[in-house]
């Protein structure tokens, strides 16, 4: 069984429980954006988006880079991939629960 | 592109952003479990399990059926997948991404 950093998962899961936040990593994972570039489609201030932003880098899904007066953001993929990996494994496992009562379902039918 | 309903995903993402209902859902990833059983493990009250498990429900991650006095609870895996749908397309954006980025500073290397 895979062991995933736990803090880590909280603050990707707690990260990506927001709608905006989703919005921003959708934004993200085209190209990587000025943070006045992210806000644009966003009918909320700047300074939300900026906080929305400092959540996002806080578990690792964006890692910023400061070029003259630009901040420019890209997603950081990784985090997502473990997230992914622990939500599968429970469904992996479910699954094959699933399966076992199948057959056993289909082993009594027979008798 | 796949669109997910945006609220289903907050529940969800907001349910397994806590260590305790990550704990719960992989225990009843492996077999159904009466509240009981789930809280043994954990050092906390059974009120605190309660309030934990009544939030998995919200989410749609946990089906809880009555017999006589016992509450059993099982493990719902289809958010489970769409949570997991939504985090593999924002990687595999990014990836594509990352490919054609590698491919055109192979071909500005071979100029």
């Amino acid at each position: 069984m895979v062991e995933y950093k736990s803090e880590m998962l909280d603050h990707v899961f707690a990260a990506v429980a927001d709608p905006t936040r989703r919005a921003i990593l959708a934004t993200l994972s085209r190209k990587p954006a000025t943070i006045g570039e992210i806000a644009r489609p966003f009918p909320v201030s700047l300074n939300a988006i900026s906080k929305h932003i400092k959540m996002l880098e806080r578990a690792g899904l964006i890692r910023r880079q400061v070029v003259g007066r630009k901040h420019y953001c890209r997603l950081e993929a990784r985090p997502l991939r473990r997230a992914t990996a622990w939500l599968e494994q429970q469904r992996a496992f479910w699954d094959v629960r699933l399966d076992a009562l199948e057959r056993h379902l289909a082993t009594t039918r027979k008798r």
